[in-house]
């Protein structure tokens, strides 16, 4: 084994696709002490003390307020985690989720035939509006497979600095009026305590009765019992959410039981084969800091959106 | 009213968002006996007999094999059905029911939160081949709508002829090495003698352990036993269908209780709603016809591929 290379630690344990795309892409695995770098694929629990020999640290997750609230993230280093490379997943999962809904697939399936309430039920999702909530990773993710499918896209994010490919960005401070400008919502934006119950009893109010809402992002950007009322009372025409409040839910939880909300455990990203998935950004990465290139989702102790 | 419009009959029954689509297009209702055009909403069996007058018959289906067996598509005038505008709608199912599968939405929906068998099941269309069997205009709706989730196309049609967007397109001649270029199959060929089980006992065999079947086209095309045999022995992951062979199935039949197996209702192109949405399809049509421009889904008496 070369003794030139970038010197890697991969942590808690050792994987054997990220160590082969580490030693691909130039890196030389050496225990923490040592490192240069640090592949941490554990939570924000057990993270290790790091000595200053370590210029980069990568994380394998994407939304890491653990890590900063736990003021883990700090400014002596490269921080990144892995949000593009989630972002592509979570995008997919999300438009799985809303044709799901529109073309009424869970119910075509635990009702057998009966092709009467679902032909009247199906609608497309080509020629509707649909606003996405929050233009980072997961929107640019969503937006050309949106488009493709003959939609267009309402963003909203902080700033309301144009979105590429959506028709109109709105800023968050004009979240009100995207209600009454879409079909259906897909709510993709980072958990703080602005996000909470983002969408909440006035949103749902105000969607069109044909309205489904998606949340591939936390359980907490949507009131819950809100969502719960507007499905039963046909204030809306379903749900389909990848996320829960809380989470997991009670088996007992209604939101489990409504035909007309659908819910996935929390797999837009699955973790079963992760680092498998997950080794090629890694290596991309670890290429990009050997040459002292842009690289690809840092983050620093600010980071939220 | 003008009485120098294209003299237009609708029939079985006047719908009132067809004629107002054909009033705006330029079009004067009149009884068939005085007829230039018939926009038939009916079925095959009560087809009337047509004066001479007319000139085009507008058919509101996309499969018109029953029309063509009943002899009733003649050379003597111009006819066209729907399959342009609904193949949008086919490939919007096709593409819900692709993702529904390998995002194991149904079963996500009916085990509840049962995070571990999802999360290990779970697969991304992100990166995959798509095999898309026939490449008419549901092919070439789903295309676009597979490239930007990432995949990449695998077609196959009569010809061979290169079609656009698909990285490869095989004649039907070379069925058989299909199987084995692809991750899943999307089956959207039309229904005649040589298509008939296109996908059976050798193509589930060839198929990948991972792939999933979705049909959208007719139930004849796909040998359901040997489907159902190859979905429970793990010989596929899935399959997606919203045809059956019978159709309707009767409530008993295994294709409608294997958790693995997707069936949606024939609900592709939903009847309810249709002509609203039908309607500026056959008003862009008797534009066409009026100024003399080549018209959109043309058929004839030996229109089968």
């Amino acid at each position: 084994m070369s003794t030139d290379g970038t010197r890697v630690a991969i942590a808690p344990e050792v994987d054997e696709h990220i160590a082969a795309a580490v030693s691909g892409a130039g890196g030389r695995l050496v225990d923490l002490d040592d490192a240069e770098v640090l592949v941490w694929l554990g939570g924000h629990e057990d993270f290790p003390p790091l000595p200053d020999s370590v210029r980069w640290v990568a994380l394998r997750l994407a939304g890491i307020e653990a890590f900063i609230d736990a003021g883990i993230i700090d400014d002596a280093r490269v921080w990144t985690n892995a949000s593009g490379f989630y972002a592509e997943n979570v995008a997919e999962h999300a438009l799985a989720l809303l044709l799901a809904g529109l073309r009424r697939v869970p119910e075509a399936v635990r009702d057998g035939w009966d092709k009467e309430p679902i032909d009247t039920a199906v609608r497309s999702l080509h020629g509707s509006t649909v606003g996405i909530l929050g233009a980072g990773g997961i929107a640019r993710s969503l937006i050309p497979r949106l488009r493709a499918c003959g939609a267009q896209v309402v963003a909203v994010n902080r700033s309301g600095r144009p979105v590429d490919g959506a028709a109109q960005t709105l800023p968050a401070d004009r979240l009100a009026e995207v209600w009454g400008r879409v079909d259906h919502v897909v709510v993709a934006a980072p958990s703080t305590a602005e996000t909470r119950h983002m969408v909440g009893v006035a949103a749902l109010a105000a969607l069109p009765t044909h309205a489904w809402v998606v949340n591939v992002a936390r359980g907490t950007l949507v009131d819950q019992a809100a969502l719960l009322d507007a499905v039963r009372s046909g204030s809306i025409a379903g749900a389909a959410l990848d996320v829960t409040d809380p989470e997991p839910p009670s088996p007992d939880d209604p939101i489990l039981h409504d035909p007309r909300i659908i819910v996935t455990p929390h797999v837009a990203n699955p973790s079963s084969g992760l680092t498998r998935t997950l080794a090629p950004w890694i290596a991309e990465n670890l290429r990009r800091f050997r040459s002292g290139a842009e690289m690809l989702s840092t983050v620093g102790p600010d980071s939220r959106y």
